[in-house]
């Protein structure tokens, strides 16, 4: 299962599209983002993900925890989002 | 119970203070923030009261959604976390 990840210039409907596909088929998925901006789409991301699955039938949840990434050399915490059923 | 309210300037380790002591008495809190900046606060408040909370023994969870706030008679959209026990 692949790590969604968001960027601050994402769509948040098509990443909350993917949040969706990717619960749809393993009942998790994982959302990355790195910086305030990024951050601020993934939530609005998970609350649109959280409205079409529950038209499934599925109430999700969240956790985040910081994850350390590495970019072109450089270490930067990012923000891991597990999304998991209730 | 109150609503923790985050802004762009709140300290995170006051924030996940207030979420965990609101959280122990009530075994429920909820968190609302506004734009990006505050957002990404109350994320980063969230993951170390999730820290805080585990050495009590609870794991908790979160559901993101909308809310409108008005503020200085505008509408804003602000996020407000619930936070519970999984």
């Amino acid at each position: 299962m692949d790590v969604i990840k968001v960027s601050g210039t994402s769509r948040t409907s098509a990443v909350a599209g993917a949040i969706a596909g990717v619960f749809r088929e393993n009942k998790r998925a994982e959302v990355q983002a790195i910086g305030a901006i990024a951050v601020n789409q993934a939530i609005k991301a998970l609350v649109l993900a959280k409205g079409y699955l529950k038209e499934d039938g599925f109430e999700i949840v969240f956790s985040p925890e910081f994850v350390d990434v590495e970019i072109d050399g450089k270490t930067r915490t990012a923000i891991k989002f597990i999304i998991e059923a209730r």
